[in-house]
């Protein structure tokens, strides 16, 4: 048995303490990784509050190099560069899985961490460590052109914003809007952009997006101010709505073309919009949440190749604590990345 | 001016009377229309009861025959057979009025009755009447091979539903589901069936859908019985609800496929579902409502071609107050058409 440092929660409300955790022995298909640098990101927090998942190492989007592989291990070797998402299995045989978005498997998808291990049902822990170790299938090649810090949020937030822009066409003609400027809101900007949409940001502080332009915002709109929203009424194609907090989206959906679709990747709670909005219009309210092997692919390319990761300040593993104390108040300019090489 | 015979409300809940009401003078684009037959929607019965708007005379999907055209009008004869849906004007400039979607003119399109005529100002009164005056926009030729009376109910009923179907690829390869078998819901069976799609009836009585098949039904699921409704989970690519009482949608959300969409005909207040169900396959609730001139032309030519018209029992004009009241008690299969000349 591997064992490995790790950052863990005991409890919902006591800091994370540095403990040594237990690895599993490399089946055929593991890859094992030392882990460089890891996200972190609002389900961290929200994992870490919740009562009853004790103890629990966070961490689902990262990046590291092999360090040991399985037998029967057929796409990596000892020394590639890798990424992990946060999923890192599902049934493999269902509709959702056959169609490579393995992210809705109708038996569930084994989540990095949280989640129950399909072989021997022990609960899976995330990589706020110094090793992981996951079947290949879930492994993807670093793209070698991009800096690995920035890549790590690609894993989770980068893959939450791509599958709806993609899906939904975002590209030469189309206007995109972003709702809120955060760790996805930052992305999907980047990615629209360079998929060629026009992008329009839609947030509460103009202060906050200060430096939109630079990301690839077209044109800025502040969400507060009724005229504003008014001024937009059937101009988008697709708004992909990031804000977590609970909000009418009836002043989206009337943003919304003909035929347009608001995307909700932030809220969990119920969603709360006037239904003759989504009627004059014949407009679209759907949800979505990170993304499948297919999907995750072909970001990675697409990363690579338009040279797009995330902005992030990188903090040593050590100061866990405190990336997750900022994160919950808010003070972070986009992602909080761990090095977790400085535990 | 012109005068002719109507069934007029004078309030929320007395009976319709015979009355005489005025049409106005021809414009040049206008056609009058000596009126055949006309469908009674549930729209009618809701605005019979609704305060303020009185009087009234109801009647927004209605067929018959061109008595006298003005000077400018190009599209037909004096002798020609026509039919009218619940739009009789439009800003003509919007986007949505630009794209044939009259339906979601920005400026709001003018309805057939209880509408503001865009040039005098005038309450728009309907088709529960001997003649009817509209501008030859929103005339349309009636198909010559159908049952005029069966083709009435298409020019609301048959539209609302057409469209949502084509617009989210019925078709060969889909399985399209359907919520209710009422006006609407028969009239979605016999399009998607001719569309090419498989057809899902959604019911809560095994009685009512009886002859479903006749109409084009593959499968039929009793929607009060827990186990029929999770053995459809994932199976739909569409779903066509056109149920108008209050109801949870997340039986049918769950119902949806990968990347499936459910568009609600029937609900106008609030909607009820679980987002997660929406999120889990990347699932859009939708909304639509009647149609525009372009999908109107499409619906009536697939119709013509495919023998679609609406089933319907015809009463003589006189009964419309014995219609308006068994439509009241769902005591109707499926539609009912009055015969304007019996009055």
């Amino acid at each position: 048995m591997n064992r490995t440092p790790a950052f863990v929660a005991t409890s919902s409300d006591a800091p994370l303490t540095l403990q040594t955790i237990q690895r599993r022995d490399l089946r055929p298909h593991d890859v094992s990784i030392d882990v460089t640098f890891c996200g972190v990101c609002h389900s961290d927090l929200h994992e870490i509050h919740r009562t009853g998942n004790k103890p629990l190492v966070p961490g689902h989007e990262f990046v590291g190099t092999v360090n040991a592989i399985g037998t029967d291990v057929t796409r990596f070797r000892i020394g590639d560069a890798v990424a992990v998402g946060n999923i890192v299995d599902s049934c493999g045989a269902c509709a959702m899985c056959l169609a490579g978005q393995e992210n809705y498997c109708v038996a569930f998808p084994t989540l990095t961490y949280g989640g129950n291990d399909r072989v021997d049902g022990t609960v899976t822990q995330g990589a706020y460590a110094s090793t992981y170790v996951a079947d290949e299938k879930f492994v993807y090649p670093l793209p070698e052109s991009l800096d690995p810090a920035g890549v790590a949020p690609l894993m989770c937030a980068g893959i939450t914003v791509w599958e709806p822009l993609v899906h939904w066409n975002a590209g030469p003609g189309a206007t995109v809007g972003v709702v809120g400027l955060g760790g996805l809101g930052h992305l999907a900007v980047k990615f629209a952009h360079a998929l060629g949409a026009k992008v329009v940001l839609f947030t509460t502080s103009a202060q906050k997006a200060a430096n939109a332009s630079e990301l690839g915002v077209d044109e800025i709109v502040i969400s507060t101010d009724p005229q504003a929203m008014t001024d937009q009424h059937n101009q988008l194609d697709l708004i992909v709505d990031t804000a977590s907090a609970p909000h009418d989206l009836t002043p989206y959906i009337r943003a919304l073309a003909l035929d347009g679709t608001l995307v909700s990747l932030g809220a969990l709670g119920s969603m709360q919009f006037d239904p003759m909005a989504l009627l004059i219009g014949r407009k679209s309210l759907a949800s979505a949440g990170s993304g499948g092997t297919k999907g995750t692919q072909a970001m990675l390319d697409f990363a690579g190749e338009h040279g797009i990761t995330a902005d992030v300040e990188v903090l040593p593993a050590r100061d866990v604590n405190i990336a997750l104390e900022r994160l919950e108040r808010n003070d972070v300019r986009f992602r909080f990345v761990l090095d977790m090489r400085e535990m």
